[in-house]
């Protein structure tokens, strides 16, 4: 596994590959989650990309930038037994420059859901998943569904910016108690975390009621909040794969997404219908 | 001659091709000054296209859109003779779509000079031009130096954003009595154009002076103002390459720009020394 830190060497490096380049873009602490992401990559390409960048312009002042979770030296030893080909660190200075041309998240889905407690933090996100994209120039990009509206989002971007990759969405991992993996898991004390699992609880819940044929919008959001009770709730929303309001759940075209607070740190899951 | 609307069409057509690809993106009503660049283009390239879109996002309210010279049939016969192998025509629904990713100029560079007069214009240029050279994908994309800030802004987006795309900038073509060749010389009445003149003869008397060894910036400037009288000026300014202000003129490294209202037409020129 070759480290590079240099943009346009890895650029130059990755341009001498011959066949399929599968690439993960991650912000370290690597969890299962990414791990998943990883495998995959390895199994559907010739060459697989990591990068491991904390990306200071999607935290939005006063957010959890200085504080968030970097193990370096384990996040190495993940990719090189992952088989990562090419783990890309950069500095921040690698990627951003002075008085820069940005990228403006969509005035309706940047700005609604995460984007609406995160006002920019999207604007920040796809900023730098068009730098890297552009310099990793993979064939196929993993991205957890975790981050849905991100997700979402990003194939937005690729789609109306008409750029050459295929972006491949992968579920979501699980700890054993049904908690999403996330990075910002490490900052939960052990009574928060039997807290934090109202988050997933709710959401199984949603889908056996889903199952069941109840179908109405109102309704499931109202059993998740009850279950999520007495969490601080951010949102709670049933939509389409546009990410479009919708009245009555479809199955196999609906995700229902939650963001809540637990202590301190939010935390988001979602599930896919 | 293929003539192409659709995006995705042209984007495999040109995926098939083998050499490099050489790209002129215009907005139509072709003139001497856009055959200059698709005969560099013809040189320097196995596959040249060039594309007409009068681009809706890069006129202001009450800008000159709807009023653009269009002149289709006549621009189809100027790139069939001049070579071009691909003629990319979209319709502005092949190339935007709703709530969407846009691009941002930068606050500085891109709110200056032209930018003053004409605030998010430069949005709108970088959001068709990624769009573009995405479509495209070509080994060299040729640009006017006539647009000197369209030009700098275009190059600090292929850069920021690790675009492979080689920009080449290309000389302005003037006609005979001096004037530099644009669409909207097309709005001048017979007196206008004779006013119009003071343009290219102030950026000459500025040359004269920087050859006589006259470098200080503001008794150019001053001098530039002389000759441009009685016309509304909108800007006159002297900068390095990088759009930085100077106070005095470094020979190679430096370029005068200038933009005045002949009647309700602004027209813009510059010259680089």
């Amino acid at each position: 596994m070759k480290i590079i830190s240099n943009a346009l060497e890895l650029k130059q490096e990755l341009r001498e590959q011959n066949g399929t380049i599968g690439y993960v873009p991650t912000m370290g602490a690597l969890h299962e989650g990414h791990i998943a992401l990883i495998k995959e990559a390895r199994k559907e390409n010739k060459v697989v990309v990591v990068s491991i960048f904390v990306n200071p312009t999607q935290f939005l002042a006063g957010e959890d930038l200085n504080r968030y979770p970097r193990r370096d030296e384990a996040d190495k030893k993940i990719c090189e037994l992952a088989g990562v080909d090419f783990l890309f660190m950069p500095h921040a200075e690698e990627l951003y420059f002075d008085d820069e041309v940005k990228i403006a998240a969509p005035n309706v889905r940047g700005y609604v859901l995460e984007g609406a407690t995160r006002p920019g933090h999207f604007s920040g996100v796809l900023r730098v998943v068009m730098k890297l994209l552009n310099i990793v120039n993979p064939t196929n990009a993993y991205f957890g569904k975790k981050d849905a509206q991100q997700l979402n989002l990003i194939e937005l971007m690729v789609k109306q910016f008409f750029m050459d990759v295929n972006i491949v969405p992968i579920d979501t991992v699980r700890d054993s108690d049904g908690l999403a993996l996330s990075s910002r898991n490490a900052y939960l004390s052990k009574e928060q975390r039997q807290d934090a699992l109202k988050i997933p609880k709710s959401l199984y819940r949603a889908s056996q009621m889903v199952s069941r044929g109840i179908l109405d919008v109102e309704s499931i959001k109202e059993n998740i909040v009850d279950v999520l009770e007495p969490l601080e709730i951010a949102y709670v929303e049933i939509l389409n794969r546009e990410f479009e309001v919708i009245e009555s759940v479809e199955i196999g075209k609906s995700v229902i997404l939650v963001e809540a607070l637990v202590g301190n740190t939010r935390l988001l899951d979602n599930v896919w219908l």
